[in-house]
């Protein structure tokens, strides 16, 4: 067997008929601007890959550096620039809609296809045996900010998903200044859409969320972005996911006190802006169902959730678990020791 | 913090571009019919739910006192009654003509209704808003060998699913004679089909499954009736799960070779009936696609599954990680340690 030094806590467990039956690990981080530390569990030095929960951070240059005015950014556009979306018709406007201010077919985006995100969506396409296109890809608002980027800034199209393309390099820079973590040498992995996916230790990922919900003392035209994106997200919550999605319900309760986006792989992100904090985190196996219910306590017991707050959430913060009859048989539980009040 | 004394090791690295993402803990042991392990890795005396994995050793009873003689059962019922299947077409025309020989309506059966396990049958009858019934349920077959068994010996159909009723104490029984773990004071949990899951100790369900593949010593109506199990899971492997699935998948390629069975929150269960050993595995955090490579993983370090079979069955053993263009940009690898050859 080899050597396991330090292995993550156990932050939810699964319980069926009082049997502890299952077990999530990972580690979070909550810390503010300056870096102070007001959370922290697991390793949250070690880097980890951010995936679409790096999204919001991704999107400050298509408006720091211009492309937004040029391009007559909506506030739609904005937070779908940001998001994991569905795939639904609303998503799917704006994405049309973008494209077409552009000028550019739909196979200028890179990102691929897949079904919508969107169970319903996707359930009627493929019954239809339709076949999904890049537009339906959750990460399609993404791509058309990095291409409005280029397009702005006179650079190739061709390649804009690759490490080496200015548009990218551009976004590395940026994410190195605000979460602080130097990414030269980072790991380079390429994400599910295709554009470069550097691993970045949690605790920067929570720092650069931190300075999201605080931007003083960063240059007036950043300051200027994350504040359009932040009212871009508050005012288009189902643009940033979908209709029935855990970001998209967080984000209608609390409007401008919450900036949340998930990720592939048990990763976790949000900015609270009323509190200057930033939030991290990542479930070690992958799994989403427990970085929910982890976020969820992790946000209550910060106090942005209040009981209101958590009683018109409780489908999403503690989610049953029913047997095929529809009795509750189980429950997620915040597993002892790593929150102090939960 | 608190303790953490002994957690489990990982067993399954997720790795994307080379970077490790996620990893899932388990314990996995195989063992023999007289108990000697040939293989142990992790808490493998620890009990846990083995949930739809112990279902051929649930079906016992349904031959052993006669049931299946009296109802005239079907290879293919028989293979359905040790089954977690799809809810497709075939499936659901075995459990009806069953269900019709027994002369009883569909609500007889205690198993609550879900959209069919199958992907393609699931995506139609949502698609046309079917509602799906009982017979649904990827456990029908089980409750209807429950009832058969019931039925057969004069007893209360009302409350079969209960853990009071003669029929799942009968099963409580036999788990225990063939596990060699004592039930009578176990943790007992609700399945997902309402029925009792008492925990038992991983090496137990090991030894249980080792048993079934070498009956020497057990009275003659047992090594009959698992005999006749093993005959039809062999001769029906679509009956046991469903066109696409693993479980299928593996039986159609070993035939009388391998009895394998996977359970909810990633466990899984097989039966070596010509090396005579048995093979129990549970991932910590419930991850299926963990418990599928890692099942692989052990029968391939068995030399069950050859280089053809491996090949064969690649899409199932070395699963890829695509992204959404379709490039592999990760894989599922063996964690170092726990398996010596791989």
């Amino acid at each position: 067997m080899t050597v396991d030094p330090s292995p993550n806590p156990v932050l939810i467990n699964v319980t069926r008929s009082g049997f502890p039956e299952s077990a999530h690990r990972g580690a979070v981080c909550v810390i503010d601007a300056e870096g102070e530390t007001v959370l922290a569990a697991g390793a949250v030095g070690r880097p980890i890959l951010p995936r679409s929960a790096i999204k919001p951070l991704q999107a400050i240059p298509l408006i720091e550096d211009g492309a937004a005015d040029v391009w007559r950014s909506t506030g739609e556009e904005l937070a779908l620039a940001c998001a994991s979306h569905s795939g639904d018709p609303i998503h799917l406007r704006t994405a049309r809609g973008w494209l077409e201010r552009l000028g550019l077919p739909e196979d200028v985006l890179a990102c691929g296809a897949h079904l919508p995100l969107g169970h319903m969506s996707a359930v009627r396409m493929e019954a239809n045996g339709e076949t999904p296109s890049r537009i339906h890809n959750n990460c399609s608002g993404k791509h058309l900010a990095m291409i409005s980027t280029a397009l702005n800034e006179g650079q190739p199209l061709e390649g804009y998903e690759r490490p080496d393309h200015p548009v990218q390099q551009r976004i590395r820079e940026i994410l190195s200044d605000i979460t602080g973590a130097d990414l030269t040498g980072a790991a380079l992995t390429v994400d599910g859409c295709g554009v470069p996916c550097w691993a970045i230790p949690l605790h920067a990922i929570a720092r650069g969320y931190a300075r999201f919900a605080d931007t003083r003392g960063m240059p007036v035209p950043r300051q200027s972005a994350i504040r359009r994106l932040k009212v871009a997200i508050a005012s288009h919550p189902e643009h940033v996911a979908g209709g029935d999605r855990f970001d998209t319900a967080l984000i209608r309760r609390k409007r401008q006190g919450l900036v949340v986006k998930t990720g592939a792989e048990g990763v976790y992100a949000a900015a609270l802006p009323y509190f200057g904090l930033g939030v991290a985190l990542k479930i070690d196996d992958g799994a989403r169902r427990a970085a929910e219910v982890a976020m969820a306590a992790v946000l209550r017991y910060l106090e942005l959730l209040d009981d209101a707050d958590w009683a018109a959430l409780r489908p999403y913060v503690e989610p049953p678990i029913r047997n095929a009859a529809g009795d509750v048989v189980g429950s997620f539980d915040i597993a002892p020791g790593w929150l102090g009040r939960i």
